[in-house]
């Protein structure tokens, strides 16, 4: 089976302080900063009644990521794992997964807290987070 | 800023006894059901030490979903909202994001409990679950 190639269509950008992968945290969920999402202005009625939502999850295209990588050794460890086994921005779909808090909405601009994307990342996709489904609680 | 297109690569498919989105649960988490993934050869890699991990983050295309779609109403709720402020599968880049409970892997192949997907759809992607930058707890 080989699959067709897929077409995704970035919905806006990141305006961050973090200018370089460099600069970046390993997780931002773990940093104060403040970032801004910036939504294309047609795909503003997708943000309707998002004010209220406390936390988000933000998927972007993480353009500088190594697509060849299918191993890497995470910061701290000791051995190589399977980059689906890991959370290392290198893989082979670079798409980034992170959860923000939500501070403010100004038209096609979200103010978030925790966002570990760098200046001019291209965003993919927002969803709203669930407690229910998004926790490894025994269910 | 009219950002450039981006191409995806799906890693491998799912195998699953939901057979058309009508049989697919809302949300998979709340189901038993146990499915697979396949993951295509050249990316076995990427799988390295995974056995032991108890939840996954899954990222699928759900190539069936309507990506005009920029409000709907969820089931059970009485207005429209933004499909950024809810879990739409119909959204502007159908990227799916669904928690399961990985049960066994036998070379390629992942036996999980809890996917969401219907039988065939491409997966693009598999991130390890990090219970601590993957909750809304307050920091």
């Amino acid at each position: 089976m080989t699959p067709a190639p897929i077409e995704l269509h970035p919905v806006g950008h990141v305006r961050s302080p973090y200018k370089t992968r460099h600069d970046a945290p390993r997780q931002g969920r773990f940093s104060d900063t403040v970032s801004e999402i910036v939504i294309d202005e047609k795909y503003q009625p997708a943000l309707w009644q998002i004010e209220g939502k406390k936390n988000l999850w933000v998927l972007c295209w993480f353009d500088r990521a190594d697509r060849t990588v299918l191993r890497a050794t995470p910061p701290g460890a000791s051995a190589e794992k399977g980059v689906f086994a890991i959370r290392s921005p290198d893989r082979p779909n670079p798409v980034s997964l992170c959860m923000v808090d939500l501070l403010e909405v100004n038209g096609c601009v979200l103010k978030v807290r925790g966002l570990d994307a760098i200046d001019g990342t291209p965003v993919i996709d927002i969803k709203v987070y669930s407690a229910e489904t998004d926790s490894a609680k025994e269910r």
